[in-house]
């Protein structure tokens, strides 16, 4: 119940586990269906661009939880290439007009909304208003004040809300996650993350239009390094100071070309990240007091790899990042496994998004978080 | 003739070419000597702690172009231990105070300044008022001002100058340059360099003591990497911002534990470095647009380590990097070898250091740097 706020505490517990049929319920079958009486929960794909065709559908042939159910998109054309090739009926198929009418499509528990980050709020809240577990593809929203919203919508309608961190899903975070618990190689000392590629082609994209996208690199690969300085530091940050940089205005008109940010952590650990739409960089490395571990690439689709002080070669099978993030939160919907990455997550790393800024801004001046009070401890 | 200002340089071509015979004339051997038709220079090394015991007096043993001639120290006891394992005659011992009557031996070519950062500009000055060529340790002095005297001195008396960047005459550091010259692995595009190591021990030690050492981590290991930093870029950068980060002020007391800064390039690059007395940290990496290359460890004694994206294993024989260096430095003196390590890059790093420094005292803000106007492109 992690999206449940204290105002909407007491409409939930009068609905009680009543309220998954009531959600369910369907014109079109005439039966209530419980999705927690599902072996595989149905997923709705909004916006079909390339994440869409090229990751998270063919992740969706590997899952063991959820199966494709439908798909939302503009672009006619699009319909009977997807209809074809993944066997969805007619009334599986949505535009951004009819969205709404999802509502009554049994066969969607899921909706995961793909689209430019403008338009993640209002289909995430939509979604959640027509009764669908919602996935919303990161950055979380343009800004902190959207997240409130999708978390309040979400709430509001007793739907699960996950936000799209694959990396949370990957078994190599994981290890990471368990080295810093365990203080394998120490105490954490220093996390050097760099999430960052070359953008190339029409400078039009979305990614590179603020008005879609909120941001550059940051709103895009950067909150892969916030996401890894965290981790890797084993706690939320108390600060943060950043840095921007820009060598081609000409191509990155309104959004950020290259973003560095240092975190400075309670428990004495400093981080450091770099973004860039600009420079290559696929790497996290955390310092800690006995030894140092480090995984490259570190956030891209895998296979993930890692190394560490002691010359442990760390390996794991690879299996899509997005199969096994849709799982998870399936199992989470399911059968009460943990949200792997919540609302809060997003949120918060959208509080840092927005402090980062604010640095840049302010010339580089540190920014003071106060996450801890926030209570999103979860890292 | 790189150490010759404007102002001296008429006075320079009056000397002429007998100035060196001048210089090396001896009241004791009654006859003069050229440093020039000498084989082999005899160095003194002012100063006994660690690092001539342990690393410069054994690399003198490996020199080819050099020799250990002579000793100054301040603590009695350490005489007869150096001349015994050295072989030293009494007199090539001496003290701080009758330091200035190294003038008159003629076996002693070369200074090296191996004090505490607060001594190095009185004793390199000293030095080259004696006619004896200079090494001043890193950082060259505690703040621009005293480089200038230092480099102003050393022109006056016609001696060379050189800064015991050791890093500079090691192999790795030079396949560094010729890939970052020849663009091997494209145009660099980001350099991240970590040179920091935890401090033990007395937290009265003169690296912790601001009067002696003019500051913490940054005017040690810092040093390197800003030194990396650059050769890395493959030119001098065009603006710093910092950050300092501080855990255990009871021990480092009055100077800085750790730092991060940022540097811009004219050419695009981005840098990144970390310097601590708090954390482990040895690493430099460049990002080029076709590939990167580490070098790992890349800032301490060796041996050094290094690879690249495409799979090559760098390896170069293990020597001592004191020995290369200060017989880069000989030759320099005798067959007119480039200057390594000239008087204008330390002083070129002191002002980035001060940099830093104001940066952190204006909280983050980016310093604008004026190094290509004064004429300090040597990288």
């Amino acid at each position: 119940m992690k999206n449940v706020t204290r105002r909407d505490f007491a409409a939930t517990l009068g609905k009680g586990a009543a309220a998954v049929t009531i959600l369910g319920a369907s014109p079109l079958l005439g039966a209530p269906i419980s999705a927690q009486n599902k072996k595989s929960l149905g997923v709705a794909l909004v916006g079909l661009g390339s994440y869409s065709t090229h990751q998270l559908a063919p992740a969706l042939e590997e899952t063991q939880f959820c199966h494709l159910a439908g798909i939302v998109t503009g672009t006619k054309e699009k319909e009977a290439v997807w209809k074809r090739s993944y066997g969805l009926p007619d009334s599986s198929v949505y535009n951004y007009e009819n969205f709404d009418d999802i509502a009554n499509n049994d066969s969607v528990d899921i909706v995961y909304v793909v689209l430019p980050n403008s338009m993640h709020a209002d289909f995430s809240i939509r979604a959640a208003r027509a009764g669908k577990h919602v996935i919303v593809e990161k950055p979380m929203a343009m800004n902190v004040a959207e997240c409130n919203a999708i978390m309040e919508a979400c709430a509001a309608s007793d739907v699960r809300l996950s936000v799209g961190y694959r990396m949370q899903s990957d078994p190599y975070t994981q290890q990471v996650k368990r080295f810093v618990r365990d203080k394998t190689y120490g105490e954490v000392q220093f996390i050097n993350s760099d999430a960052a590629y070359i953008s190339r082609g029409n400078p039009d994209q979305w990614r590179l239009n603020r008005a879609l996208s909120g941001g550059g690199a940051l709103m895009n690969m950067g909150v892969y390094s916030i996401q890894s300085s965290i981790y890797g530091a084993g706690e939320n940050p108390i600060s943060v100071s950043a840095q921007e940089f820009s060598t081609r205005p000409d191509y990155f008109k309104d959004t950020d070309e290259t973003i560095t940010a240092q975190f400075e952590f309670e428990n004495g650990a400093v981080a450091h990240m770099m973004t860039s739409h600009n420079i290559s960089g696929n790497r996290m490395k955390v310092h800690g007091s006995k030894g140092w571990f480090v995984l490259e690439p570190a956030h891209s689709y895998g296979p993930i790899g890692g190394h560490t002080s002691d010359g442990t070669v760390l390996k794991y099978p690879h299996k899509s990042q997005m199969a096994l993030q849709m799982d998870d939160f399936a199992q989470h919907i399911l059968a009460g496994a943990p949200n792997m990455a919540p609302g809060e997550m997003g949120k918060r790393d959208m509080i840092i998004v927005e402090a980062i800024y604010r640095s840049i801004r302010e010339g580089g001046k540190r920014q003071q978080l106060d996450l801890a009070e926030m209570g999103l401890v979860r890292v």
